[in-house]
């Protein structure tokens, strides 16, 4: 059995339910509202203590983290694979992920801009303009690898964790209206993704919970 | 042949050089002095984009992120091994590595502290309260993990890429006056990596650069 907690919005769930979709998995959804603060609930505190999402059960064992979620389930389920066979090529998919999960996501997160907001005082404009200079150069560093690595992926031509991560953070980038025109190959590897037969079913809009 | 691209102080750099010394593997050093932006340089960008470090370059393979880094190292050269055999436990260890890396380490970087400071007006003392805020959040959770999971070390009786990421961590806390009392465990597995042979040799202290 496989249950994930997340938010309908929340972009490192959306990685998770990339990775589970493109595998054939099915699994039991668990709307957290972060909004709400059901994340600092005891019952989302006691499945992970930093009340973030999402979490992922799998018969009885509990994980946090998408990025260790995602290589879990691609060891148990490894078809169809979501990292390059080259070590090379695993490592930059890897990266790139990273560049995502721990270079751009952690400093746009809500409870950042709630602390920006609350703790430090920043208004709206100061808000999005450190929004967007973390996302572009996260986003220009992609492209790059985009363009010396990819083909019709961003790492090869095959879907990996890379474009697992990507695809939500593009969708986030919409979100806090960054403009995506200097990322043409990282809009290409989106697009794959997006005409995979089982993209549509992970979107945010169509998770419960969604406004 | 193995060179690493670093800083004495970036406690991500010394992830990396921790992997690299438990595997017993020699490199070369390349000193980058983030304080003088050599990381904004021709030379160093031109490995990274992101003019972040560590890189590691092997037998022509330029390679960014440390995770992705200990990974790659991890796969080509697997005595010892940096991950625990049990699937479940190689996600756990992978999650409290990115607890460092994806939700701690990226807010206390010091291009973010230097964002805080000159585009949001912040002083010493609203820095370094973000700086706790985080730090005690992620180490919270590590020390959760360490009493659920742990053994000897993080996840279990044997170093991982948990602990590789946790101890420079700890010594960024210090660093920045943090209180680890309340940490006891992380506190042990830190001992525990300390007093391995071959440990001294990657502390930030005796690297080249450092002051």
């Amino acid at each position: 059995m496989i249950r994930l907690h997340g938010y309908w919005r929340s972009t490192a769930a959306w990685r998770v339910r990339l990775a589970l979709a493109a595998k054939g998995l099915a699994y039991d959804s668990v709307a957290v509202n972060l909004l709400d603060n059901e994340q600092r609930g005891q019952g989302h505190l006691a499945l992970n203590l930093q009340g973030l999402v999402p979490v992922l059960e799998h018969d009885g064992v509990v994980l946090t983290q998408s990025l260790a979620i995602i290589e879990y389930l691609d060891e148990l389920f490894p078809d169809p694979p979501l990292l390059p066979a080259d070590p090379a090529n695993r490592a930059r998919a890897r990266a790139a992920a990273l560049i995502v999960a721990a270079e751009v996501h952690p400093l746009g997160n809500l409870r950042v801009q709630r602390w920006l907001r609350s703790e430090m005082g920043q208004d709206d404009a100061a808000v999005s303009g450190w929004l967007h200079h973390w996302m572009a150069d996260g986003l220009a560093a992609l492209e790059a690898m985009a363009q010396q690595f990819g083909g019709r992926c961003l790492i090869g031509d095959d879907i990996s964790i890379a474009d697992l991560a990507l695809v939500p953070q593009l969708y986030n980038a919409r979100r806090f209206n960054l403009s995506l025109t200097r990322y043409p190959r990282l809009l290409d590897c989106e697009a794959m993704v997006a005409k995979q037969p089982w993209a549509g079913i992970t979107r945010p809009e169509v998770q419960a919970g969604s406004v």
